[in-house]
């Protein structure tokens, strides 16, 4: 096994290269960091292409077991030092395991969709924080796949690696055009329901039963007139406060649950 | 006006031993940062004793007017250079405004309800970026007040004051124990919703009109069994993904917009 004690080691500066989108998408990988992450990664099936360990940083006892797991399915296992490991890692408290993934790209014909599909289209979201959070919403309302249009932040950024606690490694997510999005949703006969601050109609009063996709959109300009024309329907969630206090992720988690107690009433009862 | 050149002054010292607790509660203070936060702290009425400017950082034009303003209002204008404010700020782009500004404590005789009051109790939140997040999902959800027990992170923590985006300044908070708040929920004759993934009633089957607390526990523990046990419900949030995908800050803005959808119906159905 090769160990990197030196942190001007080639390896290194590719490692701190994949910081950078273009590195990561020139390359076709990207980094998934420490323990929790690593393990959820290869409990989704998820394989690394290689796993940089650095013993110093270990922080726990079941390294040895998820080292083997990885390399059994393929992984260059290497080692580093202290040092040249603390300038790879992306976090401020390193445990001392870093793996390059190759990244994996989903197309709309590739989606395996039940016979009521409950979608969530997100528009051109800028900050990956909100992204990852938007995935965890989406795992926790049971989305069948999340739709992202006109991509700002890419699905690999490390941001939304951390702040998605692994639904990136199990969530369907189609990177994709509007244009293909709106294609696919109207062959597929699946209602959309557009959330906009503008729209008169509460999100508690549409209908979100049946085929359903919900769209979101930027932070800053929030959905396109494109989305908003061709929508179904608008709706907009209650705003008792300050007008920026719901962000677009607690505005998706809000409309999200909205429609599973209305999905789960709807199953209920029979229809 | 006092102008700062070095980063060894006196006051710079004291401006950084404030992101530390203990220092904070010592001197009364806590510190606001940044142009929307101070504009933000300004409207809502609350005056800082002392803004520090740094009109190198500055990234806009309206300083002048809220520097004016804060001083109209008693605030110590105090100048920096470039290095002592940077070693100052705690954001990695300042933008050259940082108050000081006493700490408030709200008790609870001192909140004046609504007949139908609608309440958010949290217990030994640890992460002060859910606690701001709480905050801010309190105020859009129209939460009358916000009840701190057992306090773990402190509402004048820097980063409860950033997450919270200002509601921190306008939400009436108060911070105290168990012991008093089931007390006076009990003396006022407000129903206690406890949330917890072990309830078999779902949040949107419990009743949650009327005067209410919705209960919200700690990251790692949940609620603890003196709250589990005294409430007047336990109801949880169905979970499709796995089991971490909400966090407690995401459960709060779930429950509590349910809790809005049913008390608009509530009172539009004129109950």
């Amino acid at each position: 096994m090769e160990r990197i004690t030196s942190t001007t080691n080639p390896r290194v500066k590719h490692l701190v290269r994949l910081r950078d989108r273009r590195h990561r998408d020139d390359d076709g990988v990207f980094v998934v960091e420490g323990y929790r992450a690593v393990r959820r990664m290869l409990d989704a099936g998820v394989h690394p292409q290689e796993l940089y360990i650095a013993p110093e940083w270990f922080q726990g006892s079941n390294e040895g077991a998820l080292i083997d797991e990885a390399r059994t399915h393929g992984a260059e296992i290497v080692e580093m030092a202290r040092e040249p490991f603390a300038k790879c890692a992306y976090r401020d408290r390193p445990d001392g395991l870093l793996a390059v993934v190759p990244q994996w790209h989903t197309r709309l014909q590739d989606l395996q969709l039940p016979a009521v599909p409950f979608l969530l289209v997100v528009e051109a979201i800028e900050k990956p924080g909100n992204l990852g959070t938007i995935l965890r919403s989406a795992d926790a309302a049971g989305i069948h796949a999340v739709l992202v249009c006109d991509q700002v932040t890419d699905m690999f950024n490390p941001n939304v690696v951390r702040s998605s606690t692994g639904v990136l490694f199990s969530m369907p997510v189609v990177v994709t055009s509007s244009d293909e999005v709106q294609h696919f949703l109207r062959a597929q006969k699946i209602r959309t329901v557009a959330t906009t601050p503008d729209a008169t109609l509460l999100h508690t009063d549409a209908d979100l039963t049946g085929p359903v996709a919900v769209l979101m959109g930027s932070e800053s300009f929030g959905l396109s007139q494109r989305w908003l024309a061709d929508a179904d329907e608008r709706v907009r969630i209650p705003m008792a406060g300050q007008a920026d206090s719901l962000n677009v992720a607690m505005a998706t988690i809000v409309t999200l649950f909205e429609a599973v107690r209305q999905r789960s009433r709807s199953s209920s009862g029979g229809q």
